[in-house]
């Protein structure tokens, strides 16, 4: 198995002006334990991770219904780097990206935003660019098994760093991807290292039961 | 890619006599929320985790140093599930199990533990079988990149329930595997689905960065 190809497109799990991480040794050297020790703590939708329904939906599934076959498998990339910061991405231009593509199971939206702006800036959740509505309902019309963005995929997501409440209308892929049972991988990164339109994709989720998303280490490789 | 073989090995992260999970909701939609948003925290070598050398040694390598090409790939499964409860596995049987094969990259040592004891139970962890020195110094000298367990492979883990204070010397392949650089897959679970005694590891740990471990998401198939 070729591990070499795989790329990482992970978020590292550190402090951030939009996550505390709460981080301690328990255990340690210095105190003349035997052992280091980490414990370890932070919001599950913070860093690179994978959204369940039940974070919008008081029904809705949770991260105990994730299954493999979600998660792994081919997905086709839809590089959108050529737009504008802080500008739509549409229905039409998604369409106009893959008119010649099979669209597989599982859709990754490539800006390769963080390659512009770093995620530790406050610019990049401001001036990011982020999908219509009706470009979530193109998204949505695919049924995909899984959806991921490496960039803040929903207007307001900006305005959260100022405590601003969305309306829900507006948090599109939440609403109509989300809302409609299929999971959002969210905050990606490094896709500018990916090549490929299609790649094999291993996004594996912490095994954390009955919740609304869990931190995620997330693979792929051209193919 | 045939994501339906692959086999679970991962403990769920839920409360846990030897681990408590703070886990709490910071969102909800019964407080009115438009988002429901759990925290969790816990400490990193609890349930299936991996450790980084830096767990025992204060110049050890962290978690900042695993490597894709460590965590994924081919690894000799050795079934040592005939063995007793309570009983050593020695250099001897390991060398008896594996006298006619390859050894992979990767090791990993299947008592199948939990099928005969919930690791929810004391009696687990209590009743454990458990490696010799010299068999740690058996898997050590096939010098893999990953060794992993599905069974508590230290004698003295058992006293850490009535919080002894173990012997280095006798936390075996803590001492010898991971002092010498190798990190350790620990608390698999469901290893008697796999029927192999080779497998395809993928063994994904979160991106937490300078840790001397990290929870950690493991599938295998049987190749």
């Amino acid at each position: 198995m070729p591990s070499a190809q795989f790329k990482d497109l992970t978020l590292p799990i550190e402090n951030h002006f939009r996550w505390k991480v709460d981080r301690e040794k328990i255990s340690s050297f210095e105190a003349g334990d035997l052992f280091q020790i980490t414990k370890i703590g932070w919001a599950v939708h913070g860093f690179t991770h994978i959204d369940a329904p039940k974070h919008i939906l008081p029904q809705g599934s949770t991260s105990s219904e994730f299954a493999l076959d979600q998660l792994m498998g081919f997905a086709t990339v839809i590089d959108v780097s050529g737009v504008d910061e802080a500008s739509p991405i549409t229905a039409e231009m998604l369409e106009n990206l893959t008119s010649s593509s099979v669209i597989e199971e599982r859709i990754l939206l490539k800006a390769a935003w963080d390659s512009r702006i770093s995620p530790t800036e406050k610019a990049y959740w401001q001036r990011s660019p982020y999908l219509t509505r009706c470009a979530a309902e193109w998204l949505l019309d695919k049924r995909p098994k899984l959806v991921g963005f490496d960039f803040p995929q929903d207007y307001p997501i900006r305005g959260l760093l100022e405590n601003e409440v969305p309306s829900i209308e507006t948090m599109v892929t939440h609403d109509l991807l989300l809302r409609n049972g299929i999971p959002l991988l969210e905050y990606l990164c490094n896709m500018a290292s990916l090549n490929s339109n299609r790649v094999e994709l291993i996004a594996l989720p912490l095994k954390i039961l009955d919740s609304d998303g869990a931190p995620i280490r997330v693979i792929a490789k051209d193919v």
